[in-house]
């Protein structure tokens, strides 16, 4: 780990810090170029976009511009580390969304942790932005401030933490099921985490199918159950009426294991008890619920995924936020809705089927990539997503009436 | 103008919306590329700015990051026309800053104007950035604003409005006084204009060594004096002894006018009345308060300038505030103080003194530029400010003790 942090700080400090910058785009050259760019020719543009306000999109970077904004109290597996430690991963996904979608990003770190004061911090700044990425706000606050801003704003709000996990999840699933002989409807689920991505993950799969009295969810006390108390809002929706308890007793007979809680919480004889045929997505990063090696070692009739980049069927955010914002943002969508996170759920299982181009097998250094238990969804160097997943998107934009253009 | 409307909005639309664009600065071709950019890698320089904040500077590009934040209530001449509507000014401020400093600039609109929320809003966000330039903010809640920031924040906060026009007519004033040979202290100064710039640019004087007993501030109601109620607590700083009431009675001997008003507020008989060898900074834009055709027609002992770039001696911000940000910023200043704000007037003064590069009287298509009544502060297209500037405000920082590197 040492030469990955040594490479990490070198790569964030050097030669100059940070990963982005901000550059013109139009000539600065001249006298009279600048009397375009600035006092008296940007003039105009004021007065158009005061008379009509949608004219911000004709004039200025706002289309184009996602705010990644955080709090800082759930960064990656850092936990609480405060919104200016978050910093070079709120860069690092404009990275991401400028590499893979050409998206414009501004991230911003938010020093309160109040509810509320976020709230009303980013509805205040919101005029700025085409589009609003939250980004490792801690559960279940996250919920509120999501619900809230997109209730308010005109613009989509999206927080990646439970959509973007939910969405790669789902897609991985249906592929994975459909590989295993299984329906969505029928499968039994277990969900170890009960946080941002574990409720966004089961609500999807819900809204895809599954039924939700076959799903259980676990956080730190067990099983959620319609008879525990002291519940949260989201996890009361997500109990159900059981006489299971603990992971264990959720594991036998399931079907689907989806871990999005810590290193190494399923056992051999959790595995083991699971249905024939299963399908574990076990994510958590870098140390996943059990260790691929592990897993195969104790059955081979099972499919599985992690978060990580050096084993087959990464589940891996960056499959998604980009497109799906590239998507709204081109028709000016209003929010981003369950329609156009099923959209891109099914252009990523469709896409998964097709043969993989020659370009894409070298860039991961291998000579077969197809459909199959190792290959249940695409890879983030895969220059068709930017291809598929937008038009998707906005086509489930102006299908479900939310496209603005 | 309609040629100008044309060109200025084309010049915002085409090729696509806007003037600026965020870049990625760091490699990211491949895989590993990624695992650096963003997760796993990322954690590393999280972790390190958890224990140390002001590695923040090291590893982010927080240390070159300026907000341009406005709440849209006083936009060029525009007025109050909305923070959205004033989004191309903040841009165009933003192009300003990399063109001439290098400095990456996030244009921030606020949607209120509630000078707690705006206060609140604005510190909520302040630790993503390294700098904030607050821009178009109405007189008087942009005082409180700038002064309660101030108080708060651990990075330079500067309202250019104020402080930059101030910066701009003082170096000018000085240099055009010393042509007059006249001397500030014994200046009568009429100041017609008691807004951000106006009160500003009295502070400015009075701080380097005017006599507020000469210097008579007019607003809309004529002459500030110490008789009047219900001033706002600037303006009671700025009252003088009189028996003045109108801008008339003002002008009657006085040196110098500074108008930061409104078009042909000046009349030929004003201008007449003046003392001999005065100085006149007609500065409302487009429209001077008086125009420099109808000035020289009057009195040919007369210096003049004004906000435009058709004219001799444009006062125009741009000649301080990417200066005055880069020098803070290169030494990590924790303000933008007196010290500093007086260093960029001496070294303006001082540049004007020396012989002007033969690329620049090119750039302006002048055969002639030199220290005189047409030349009493330097041009924006010299590169000569640039390097002299930052150099001046970071000895000042250090020498004041708000230098933190």
């Amino acid at each position: 780990m040492s030469e990955l942090r040594d490479a990490a700080l070198q790569y964030h400090a050097e030669p100059k810090p940070g990963k982005l910058e901000v550059n013109i785009t139009k000539p600065t050259a001249t006298q009279y170029d600048l009397s375009l760019a600035y006092s008296p020719g940007v003039a105009e543009p004021c007065k158009e976009i005061e008379k009509n306000p949608d004219d911000a999109y004709k004039y200025t970077g706002k289309g184009n511009l996602v705010a990644v904004i955080t709090d800082g109290t759930a960064v990656l597996g850092l936990g609480n580390i405060g919104a200016l430690a978050g910093k070079p991963v709120m860069e690092g996904k404009g990275v991401l969304f400028k590499r893979f979608a050409d998206i414009d990003v501004f991230d911003i770190e938010v020093s309160t942790t109040d509810t509320e004061e976020f709230i009303k911090t980013v509805t205040n700044i919101a005029d700025t932005f085409g589009g609003i990425n939250l980004e490792d706000i801690a559960a279940p606050r996250c919920f509120e401030i999501e619900q809230r801003l997109k209730e308010t704003l005109d613009i989509p709000v999206f927080h990646d933490d439970q959509h973007g996990t939910a969405i790669i999840i789902a897609a991985g699933m249906m592929n994975a099921l459909k590989l295993q002989g299984k329906k969505l409807e029928d499968a039994k689920i277990v969900c170890l985490g009960a946080g941002a991505a574990g409720i966004a993950s089961v609500n999807l799969l819900v809204g895809m199918g599954a039924n939700s009295e076959n799903i259980y969810m676990i956080d730190r006390k067990g099983v959620i159950h319609t008879g525990r108390e002291g519940l949260t809002k989201e996890k009361q929706a997500a109990a159900v009426t059981t006489d299971k308890r603990t992971l264990a007793d959720a594991c036998d007979g399931a079907d689907v294991f989806i871990g999005l809680s810590g290193p190494d919480l399923m056992t051999v004889d959790m595995l083991k008890s699971m249905a024939p045929n299963p399908v574990v997505f076990a994510l958590s990063n870098p140390n996943p619920e059990i260790a691929p090696e592990l897993a195969n070692a104790t059955r081979d009739d099972l499919i599985m995924a992690t978060g990580r980049s050096d084993y087959p069927n990464q589940v891996n955010n960056v499959l998604c936020f980009p497109f799906i914002f590239r998507g709204a943002l081109d028709v000016r969508a209003s929010d981003i809705n369950m329609e156009m996170k099923i959209a891109v759920v099914k252009a990523l299982t469709e896409l998964t089927m097709e043969p993989v181009p020659q370009s894409v097998m070298d860039a991961y250094g291998k000579t077969e990539m197809s459909f199959g238990k190792e290959y249940i969804i695409p890879t983030p160097l895969d220059p068709r997503l930017g291809e598929r997943i937008p038009a998707a998107v906005a086509q489930a934009a102006r299908d479900s009436g939310v496209a603005r253009i």
